[in-house]
């Protein structure tokens, strides 16, 4: 695998063209977002479907990757996500919003790449071995875990997907899309289109134990969560280990709680900053500063979600919309796969 | 993976219950059949869709995990395996006779099942390292390679296999199958079909250099070579080695011209045998005789496999209307596994 070349790299700034390149970007359904979520994703779908041709979908099959002994979720998830990006204002008239198995011929592809994918390429990805640890509890060294560049490769070719959104530790993953694509392309006719990483950037939202905001990890503060578990929440989390006590000095820019202040509280971040440093702000008083403009700025998600929650269909109406849309286009893909390929 | 339990095997004299098995087999479509197909495939075949649910399908998405690179005589092999079957007997209203990419959901069930095959049992089927030897000279340590028995417990489950005719050195593949299936339904419900193996005995038919007869060694009698070409190829067969000169006693049970005689010669078998062990019959003269038979035996299917060639859309027609008979059997089977996952 050749090295990465970043001069391929698009910086989100870019793309005034006549034409809006396709972007493609896929979410495992793994649950509510959260406000890591928000800050992160949200913002940059916000941006994508005002600016580019946006194709958002949610990647069900790449869920069992790693999740495929319980599945009792996965449709909930699903259904949960599509409402959680309409509720964000994501827009399925703006950008195309579609489930991976409503489209099949994914895993067809997947399964034509797959011949001609080197299997050292895929182990040699860096996140292949770094996860089989952190999930070492769960036996995922499995066939699909191992193939899962390979899937994503599909999803984008399929739809001639021209950029991705990816951050720097996930361009490794990207570059091998592009050397598959271009390996089937040298086989088989210039029929696929070669991706380009979309370099984002994905602010570090802390968790309410420090950590990166994660349901993994069981730090998040959900969009949904309710202003008392918010409030809960907040005030649990862990601020800067060296202010002990009421008075003691602290230091903002080690402090969780400073960091989501930074994300809510722009009309007294500055006396925010003061207090803890002085040590004239308790801890308790700042948590609560923050609760309060949580609560405040994620209400209206919260009431627009409880709005499309009492609307039943609303999901599978935007997935069966985005279907259609993605499918012809599928069709023009396959057919000229099958045809460069010889297969019927 | 668990031993293979051998009483699981059913030999192929049982079955004359009820209901008829439904019994599975593919064949990769690598080219025109020989000799060797004729005494073991095709008559296996014959009594398979005398005594069962038979269903032969072409198996060209496998014929890729090793022939990627050049896959442009695909569809004329395709073409022809089908017209080579119908020649030799194999009926379309007895048995079931597809294409497998005409059935595209073998490729969604293979990336289903490819998520709980751990790794290790794909490495440990004892032809995986074997052909990786053998066709060194060819890049095909890949994923899709890796893959072969995901994708063939896909092909089997999806139309509910239940018996599948193996040689012992296959039974690996098939205990693997079983193992997938078995982990499949502990997951998600009493869904696929566990199949069990139909110990089948392919007879040794050697090609004419006395190794077993095979197209990729080269030393293949087509079912449809000519007169002249059957003859030229019997007469540069090799012989008993021991056999120098005329006059010196043969071997019969060594020497590979002797072992056609026994498929094609019953009415001079055993004036051959004597003639050979005395040294009185020259080789060139046992040779001649074989050929003799040889040529007026295969003339039914050269003169039946003309004809076909002769009616275009023959072999499209057949398949088509295979596709249609499998169609219903692959829903079902489909929304049961999407279903039994939780998948929408």
């Amino acid at each position: 695998m050749a090295a990465i070349d970043r001069s391929e790299a698009v910086s989100t700034s870019a793309g005034t063209g006549a034409r809006r390149a396709r972007v493609l970007t896929g979410f495992r359904p793994t649950g509510p977002l959260h406000v890591g979520h928000w800050f992160g994703n949200i913002q940059n779908m916000l941006a994508l479907q005002r600016e580019r041709d946006a194709f958002f979908f949610i990647a069900d099959w790449h869920a069992l990757t790693t999740d495929y002994e319980d599945t009792s979720r996965l449709q909930e998830n699903v259904r949960g996500l599509v409402l959680d990006w309409l509720a964000a204002g994501i827009d399925p008239d703006a950008a195309t919003l579609y489930l991976q198995s409503h489209v099949p011929e994914v895993a067809e592809l997947a399964l034509l790449l797959g011949m001609l994918t080197p299997i050292s390429w895929l182990e040699r990805v860096p996140s292949f071995k770094e996860r089989l640890r952190d999930l070492a509890e769960r036996e995922i060294a499995n066939y699909g875990y191992l193939g899962y560049p390979v899937l994503q490769t599909a999803d984008i070719a399929i739809v001639h997907g021209e950029l991705v959104p990816v951050g720097e530790d996930q361009l490794p993953h990207l570059e091998l899309s592009r050397e598959i694509v271009r390996r089937f392309n040298r086989l088989y006719g210039d029929v696929l289109v070669e991706p380009r990483a979309l370099l984002s950037e994905t602010p570090l939202v802390p968790g309410t134990d420090g950590r990166k905001m994660s349901k993994s990890l069981g730090n998040e503060i959900g969009l949904r969560d309710a202003p008392d578990q918010i409030r809960a929440k907040v005030s649990r989390m862990v601020t800067d280990p060296q202010k002990v006590r009421l008075g003691d000095p602290g230091r903002p820019e080690v402090c969780p709680v400073f960091a989501l202040h930074r994300r809510f509280s722009e009309d007294i971040l500055a006396e925010t900053d003061a207090g803890c440093r002085s040590g004239e702000l308790p801890c308790v008083r700042c948590k609560a500063n923050l609760a309060d403009r949580m609560v405040v700025q994620l209400a209206p998600f919260r009431e627009r979600r409880e709005e499309l929650e009492a609307l039943p269909g609303t999901a599978e109406e935007i997935l069966a919309k985005g279907s259609e849309k993605v499918r012809p286009i599928v069709e023009e893909t396959m057919a000229a796969v099958r045809d460069g390929m010889n297969l019927g």
